[in-house]
């Protein structure tokens, strides 16, 4: 990936997002400063992506350690770390990172916001690395999936799980971009993944940047296509896992599983270990993020360079149109033919002696 | 329905659409002339919707042959309905309207351009009146699937089936409004029906001026609505079905079939028998319209006040960004628990016996 495509980057004693709400018209970061624009920034989607949110709120607490006067406490830091949490409630990623950032903490012995700043910072750093590093790994496990000799491989996938949504490399389309380096001819149908679009902003973008063929359909298009084209694999990635194999992911992802399953095309969930939650038994657990109605009725998140909506309320939709705008669904886990992670492809049967560390 | 409504409309000797591709921000009448007028404003989905495509047409062969100033002929007859057929090529009501057309014609023994162009204005207001009153019986039918007594419904809806597609009341919004006048308390969910947002633009319009409750999703929530909400029936539309109960319906419409199979939630093709094409063995033998990719990456339909596009490229999509845009998809009867029509509700094997006229 290009150095200009970090999503995440922290210079000095800043952090840098790249808005990707703005791609692909515009390449920009923003220079987030405070814990509370970290949170701005998570809930606008400036930065999204399960792996990717939980890093930035790491590097988010390490301004909130940096803002405080008052004297330093487990209590104020739990307090910093509970805000942040709530900004996005669907991917685990996020409340993992943050329990282990308290827990390093509290170990630590830190007796002040300076010490809580650098092992936040360290930690957002060691992340990074560590996420890439998984993403590798499960990218080459994917590939064992599929034919070891070169061929052409059709693969559909939903949202955006790639460079911009982690560490670097990505979940799915990580698996994507090892299959090229593996010598195949790859084709990707990418959902459009309405309503934010991050399946034709966002996939399509990485795609052409990558050099790999890449087509554009709408969310109902799927079936469409596994009727009328041989695909080899439907590739998603993840917000949370249950115990039983329920997936938490992208609104959209349970239609295509469905459809996947309908015409007997492989359905797999790439995750690294940090999205497997132990302590909910199935999806029904998991809760689901409602987001504001205007991004399906109005396209809300869709600004022009001046800042403007480019839809206006009467342009898509009626002005007072009511929506719904359920941010995830639960794929249950009989939908999914396996899990591709940074230590192996495993099937549902075995998430219950996967380990977070 | 309100009389400013009305998708079609014929006055002295001109044809008047409804332009469908700005509502619901402008709800403005264009003035048709002439046959290729009337191909460029089907094409363009000015109007759509089958029932309503192949009223127009009637009305835009009168056009043809008012502009006509060589001999009559049957062949330069049989040539300009061509040329409208072409248009649009998945929904069968327009080609079985042009047949009717010509046989009428030729039954009559018409000598003159004026006489056929007569004949085409009194069959297009024929079908205009019968397309209205049939989709009320259908409306009148669908309602014995449902509870007798008033009650809640909930039912979930895709692409516009209702005034705007049709003579008038619709399909599938017509079994809606007439639930409705029987006193039943409505909640209808339109996917929003990407590409060319005919659910969030045009059923969200029509619900809101018959006063009913209506969310839109956008067509990957499906699934979770179905998940997470007692839905008593999906209803559809229909572009064309095939002898043994295949469906071609808009994009989208199979995957909402998959989902609604999956949740044992019963789901209904509306139709009038203009919609059976029994020399269509199976769904295999319809043909799908491919429309332009940029109604996918740019939204290319969607046009400001001032006619330019209101998504720019690179807003949506990168530029250059590649699209699949199929305009329908096939449903097959296997998914299908009934179709409701104006002459009763009828089950797959009860398709063969169908007589169109």
């Amino acid at each position: 990936m290009a150095k200009g495509l970090e999503p995440i980057r922290w210079e000095g004693d800043s952090l840098f997002l790249l808005d990707q709400t703005k791609i692909p018209r515009e390449k920009s970061y923003t220079k987030v400063r405070t814990l509370s624009e970290t949170v701005k920034a998570i809930k606008e989607m400036v930065v999204r992506g399960a792996p990717a949110i939980a890093i930035t709120g790491i590097f988010g607490a390490s301004l909130g350690f940096n803002e405080q006067v008052s004297v330093f406490s487990m209590e104020e830091v739990q307090i910093m770390l509970s805000e942040i949490l709530e900004s996005r409630p669907t991917a685990v990623n996020l409340s993992f990172a943050l329990d282990q950032l308290r827990d390093r903490i509290r170990v630590s012995g830190s007796k002040s916001w300076t010490q809580a700043k650098d092992l936040a910072i360290a930690f957002g750093q060691e992340l990074l690395t560590k996420d890439l590093s998984s993403n590798r790994e499960l990218g080459s496990n994917g590939t064992l999936l599929f034919n070891p000799n070169p061929t052409r491989l059709e693969i559909v996938t939903h949202c955006n799980t790639g460079a911009l949504a982690t560490g670097g490399h990505g979940t799915a389309l990580g698996v994507i971009r090892s299959l090229k380096e593996k010598g195949h001819d790859l084709v990707v149908y990418a959902d459009e993944t309405r309503p934010f679009l991050q399946g034709s902003r966002l996939t399509a973008f990485e795609m052409m940047e990558e050099g790999i063929e890449c087509f554009i359909i709408t969310d109902g298009m799927s079936g469409w296509l596994l009727q009328n084209k041989k695909i080899d694999a439907v590739l998603v990635g993840c917000d949370r896992i249950a115990k039983n194999g329920d997936v938490a992911n992208k609104i959209g992802t349970y239609n295509l599983a469905l459809v996947a399953k309908a015409h007997k095309v492989p359905f797999y969930v790439c995750a690294t270990r940090e999205s497997f939650d132990l302590t909910k038994e199935t999806g029904k657990d998991i809760p689901i993020e409602m987001r504001t109605p205007i991004e399906v009725t109005e396209y809300s998140f869709l600004k022009g360079k001046s800042g403007d909506s480019l839809i206006k309320p009467g342009d898509t939709s009626p002005v007072g149109a009511k929506a719904l705008n359920p941010s995830f669904d639960i794929t249950p886990y009989e939908l999914i033919s396996g899990y591709i992670t940074e230590f192996g492809n495993i099937q549902s049967s075995d998430i219950p002696n996967v380990t977070r560390v």
